[in-house]
């Protein structure tokens, strides 16, 4: 994929960050579609191979004349934004905007000549299921978020076979390491063990599937290399599970393992998933790609992260 | 369900305008939306018991105050309306527009006081699948009309459980009968039998499923009368099936036993679906409705309909 030419769409994001770094490493020439208004546009490195193309999601036609005026054309179109990714937005009509600029990402790249159009679904697709996933799963999703997804994967193969452009599907689960933000479990627990806090926590039986972001940026990239001739749908996971008591127990350990944990201090949510798990064999099979960052790896690099980011604020 | 009121949106719809007579015919006050400049209004018949409120599905608010007035609130609302059903939009980006509005129409719904949201769905959720079709099978769409109908049937679910109002999700099946407006392959071959000529046919063996229309209109009103408590998901067809061929013969045997048929003509599409038939057991144990229209009775009234309105044309 080496001196070929990108498009990303998300580049601010946690996995978008990183998939541009990846990709820029790799001496890919990425063009970044990037809101005016983005507060993380801190996210993107400064290299001499990343473009940045200011433009709305919702407004295709105002920016896509800048890229189809790039000579050579484009290889790959990877479509990351989403509008509402927060717990917050999960049940909002928003989500709905999401399918327009998803179809026009589409026709965009088909216009660019680019020989795929990769997207990015959710876990939230299958809503709680309890087992290890595979992609022929049903799709029973609780949120206006799953739901737009499903749609979103859906359309994606519909259009891309009408216009003639492989649109690959990538459903993501769980993901962390450096970059990530907050809001979630794992990220908050960090945070209050480096503050000393015993965090409050379930029995944390619940099985889990975490991927490092640098290796979901890395299936992302194989994807695009191993070209499928057909639209499809890939789960994206580490493929395999811990329980979220040995995941705290690991991450404490490396903070301090003096810090005492009481799991049961909160009752599971009435509808808790007991096992989130991503049958990723088709996408190994479909590209060779593996995770190569095992988990207490990627929390010593996470917490390091974060503790490095108090560091730089305080 | 008599001395009821109801809220039907697409009442000029083929099944819709069946449905708005057949409640009108139990007592039950219909207030049916219906766009200013909608050519079939005349499908409407002119009744006591019907209110005709005129309104933009895509703007809820300009028209909603008119029904939130009603002194008594309102028992069912049905949302038929779906922008793009013709065969030509069935994969135009308007399809999106269909799920901010089916959202807005729940959201009112409750406001109204309604016990049950009902929206139609349809086949084309499930893509080709040649076998008899359960509401568990797999949706796979081959088209934006049929990814976008799997998207409301599952946010109806999702907002119906988020604001308590339990939200059926009914899909639709072939229908025919009285007052279809042709464009589909039975009611063009209806009328080609009709002026003595020869239609153009595939071999025929395809097995379909045909619900005649006030059938179908009786299955609405019997799963509102069920009262079901959770939002869910219901086929309905018939719940039989014929082949083309046969049902071609019987059409013209009604019209002139002496017209020759043709069968092979034309080849299959590339993507013939050969068998297209629901299984609505779920639907029966629901409510215990079943149809009550043979498949040859329904063809005579519905050749005796295009015949009676080509006169009237004349």
């Amino acid at each position: 994929m080496s001196s070929s030419r990108v498009v990303v769409t998300g580049g601010t994001g946690f996995i978008g960050s990183k998939l541009c770094e990846e990709l820029l490493s790799r001496g890919v020439t990425v063009y970044a579609v990037v809101r005016s208004n983005s507060s993380q546009r801190t996210r993107l490195l400064n290299h001499s191979g990343l473009i940045i193309v200011e433009g709305d999601l919702n407004n295709v036609i105002q920016w896509s004349t800048e890229l189809k005026r790039v000579q050579g054309g484009f290889d790959v179109f990877y479509h990351l934004a989403w509008e509402g990714v927060g717990n917050k937005y999960r049940n909002d009509q928003i989500q709905i905007n999401n399918l327009n600029s998803l179809l026009e990402t589409i026709k965009l790249a088909k216009e660019l000549g680019c020989s795929q159009w990769i997207g990015t679904g959710s876990q939230a697709e299958y809503g709680p299921l309890n087992e290890i996933i595979q992609e022929e799963a049903p799709n029973k999703p609780t949120t206006l978020y799953g739901a737009t997804k499903v749609a979103g994967g859906n359309m994606s193969a519909i259009l891309g076979r009408e216009l003639g452009i492989p649109c690959q599907w990538v459903r993501i689960f769980s993901t962390y390491g450096p970059g990530d933000s907050g809001g979630w479990m794992l990220i908050d627990v960090i945070g209050q063990l480096l503050d000393g806090v015993t965090p409050k926590l379930t029995l944390g039986e619940q099985l889990w599937d975490y991927l490092h972001v640098q290796d979901a940026a890395e299936a992302l990239i194989a994807l695009a290399e191993s070209a499928p001739v057909d639209s499809n749908t890939y789960n994206l996971g580490s493929g395999s599970s811990q329980t979220i008591r040995a995941i705290v127990e690991t991450v404490r350990d490396i903070i301090d393992p003096d810090i005492p944990l009481c799991f049961g201090d909160i009752p599971y949510r009435p509808d808790q998933v007991m096992h989130l798990e991503a049958n990723v064999d088709k996408l190994r099979e479909q590209t060779g790609w593996k995770p190569k960052i095992d988990l207490k790896n990627g929390l010593n690099q996470t917490v390091e992260y974060i503790r490095n980011s108090r560091l730089a604020q305080s």
